[in-house]
């Protein structure tokens, strides 16, 4: 037995609570999100890793809808052998490892309801011998509207702040700083995909906030969707709009498609070792619209949005 | 003076034979559209690059026609010093550069109208002295349909066999192989973009193939553009389509947007190099859609074009 390393079958029950998180989590939203949609539900693909590799997922999708025109809420239990690329990548030295996540991205018909993405995750990687050499946890919820309502974004902000507050007070200013740095599209003068809300990746247990500190907080988060993005979702969904507003909503997903597939980590990675597409890029929007060297009008409610996503604010 | 190798000063007509070349192409390119559009015209952007990087462009685009939903013909004339991103990426050993180049790509209304892409370049590199240690010429051209019509593929790979088997027949198969083999959705099974055509990159002049033989093919190659399309999307522009066939090409316009965004190599360069963004990405269509695990059904129309996405076939 390795001094100060825990081997595989001594985390197993970590796991399971973890995986139990997950899928609690998953049902439990798609439940609210079918009770607010009121007309589709959501279909399930059960999908396992191809070519020997271990684990697989559930993917849930909703399309067409009375609130939401396309949304998935997926999990995924994957593990296997640590690959050069992934060595790479993640720089990470291991031999084996194990992931555990909840991924969801919901976008709206109505242009006054906002696009939202959170995921949840849990990453262990083992030595030679199975011991945990490495874990951490990631996640984070972030908001894409098309049309700023500071009420609601003031509102969704401080959901996440009171869910990291009662952890550690440090926590929101960190995270949410995080999540305006990574959804970022570079290639556009620094324009963030939306107006942001948390984002933390690699968390690892440490002398002050352990493994259940970790998991806590995750599940604080996690739980906090429903509060953060609910009443948004409701109060939004029958807001009028026209052929303009769904023009200027298709031109931003257009920068959410780029995004996602220009800079987004997790979608190459995952798309560039093969995972499986169609759960990868159920992310993207149901239509998108690129026309060339699109400018709102000064002054504009669209350009009010643009503006906030070029200066990320603080929200509380 | 360098043995074997020819000072900037010395490549300086070639050069300005090149620009002139791709400049006479773009207008007479343009002219041609226009006049089969029927409807709009090319507006003109003329950009300079940004933060004292040396050069610039000529963006020219087309939008809302009758034929061309969106379209654009771009050259651009670009120099500079040697960064190790491009050392990198381009596996170059150089200190300075020159580039130009000719692009294009058009995006029909009519889903009956194919969409393509054309690319012809040509690129210097200078060591420390400005003597030229490298220079290469690249180019292609390749269309996308949304519906198979067998016999204007085989016209299109036709006028571009044609072309090349004028300069040597060993060509057009290898270029049509290189076609098939870059323009893939490798997250999708290997579906490739389209029906190809050709693709050639870093031809370097030889003793068998002299600077002027690239420079004549590429020419050559241009100059077929004109046979090879201009038939068949005045053939097809008035063909009749509904919704199914505007929803497919529009599913099929994503396939467009992930090539270029997840895996084109002058996409992502030109983007993470602080490119300009609006005339790299005025490659992507108008429009698009991203429906969850979108299959067509087997032995349908959209299902054909499929088939010869995932299996190229020999055309000529």
């Amino acid at each position: 037995m390795k001094e100060n390393l825990q081997h595989k079958t001594e985390t197993r029950e970590f796991r399971e609570q973890w995986i139990g998180f997950i899928h609690d989590t998953q049902d439990r939203i798609c439940d609210r999100l079918e009770q607010l949609d009121g007309r589709t539900q959501f279909k399930t693909d059960n999908w396992e890793r191809l070519q020997g590799k271990g684990g697989g997922g559930i993917t849930r999708m909703i399309s067409g809808g009375n609130v939401f025109e396309k949304g998935g809420v997926n999990s995924s239990i994957v593990y296997g052998s640590v690959t050069a690329r992934m060595r790479k990548a993640l720089h990470i030295d291991g031999a084996t490892w194990f992931a555990c996540g909840l991924s969801l991205v919901l976008h709206p018909a109505n242009p006054f309801v906002p696009t939202v993405h959170a995921n949840y995750r849990y990453f262990e990687l083992y030595d030679r011998e199975d011991y945990v050499c490495d874990r951490w946890f990631g996640g984070g919820t972030d908001l894409t509207p098309y049309y700023l309502d500071e009420s609601d974004a003031t509102h969704f902000h401080q959901i996440y702040k009171n869910a990291c507050d009662g952890f550690d007070k440090r926590l929101y200013p960190l995270f949410k700083k995080n999540c305006d740095d990574y959804f970022v599209n570079a290639h556009r003068a620094s324009e963030r995909r939306g107006i942001g809300g948390i984002f933390f990746d690699r968390r690892q247990p440490d002398d002050e906030h352990g493994l259940d500190f970790w998991f806590r907080f995750c599940k604080g988060c996690a739980e906090a969707f429903f509060e953060a993005y609910i009443p948004i979702a409701k109060k939004q969904k029958n807001h009028p709009y026209g052929e303009q507003q769904r023009r200027w909503q298709e031109i931003r997903r257009g920068r959410y498609v780029e995004f996602n597939l220009i800079h987004d980590k997790g979608t190459l990675f995952g798309l560039k070792t093969n995972g499986r597409a169609e759960s990868i890029l159920m992310s993207l929007p149901p239509t998108a619209r690129f026309d060339y060297d699109d400018k709102p009008l000064p002054g504009s409610d669209e350009d009010r949005l643009l503006q906030v996503c070029l200066h990320p604010r603080e929200w509380v």
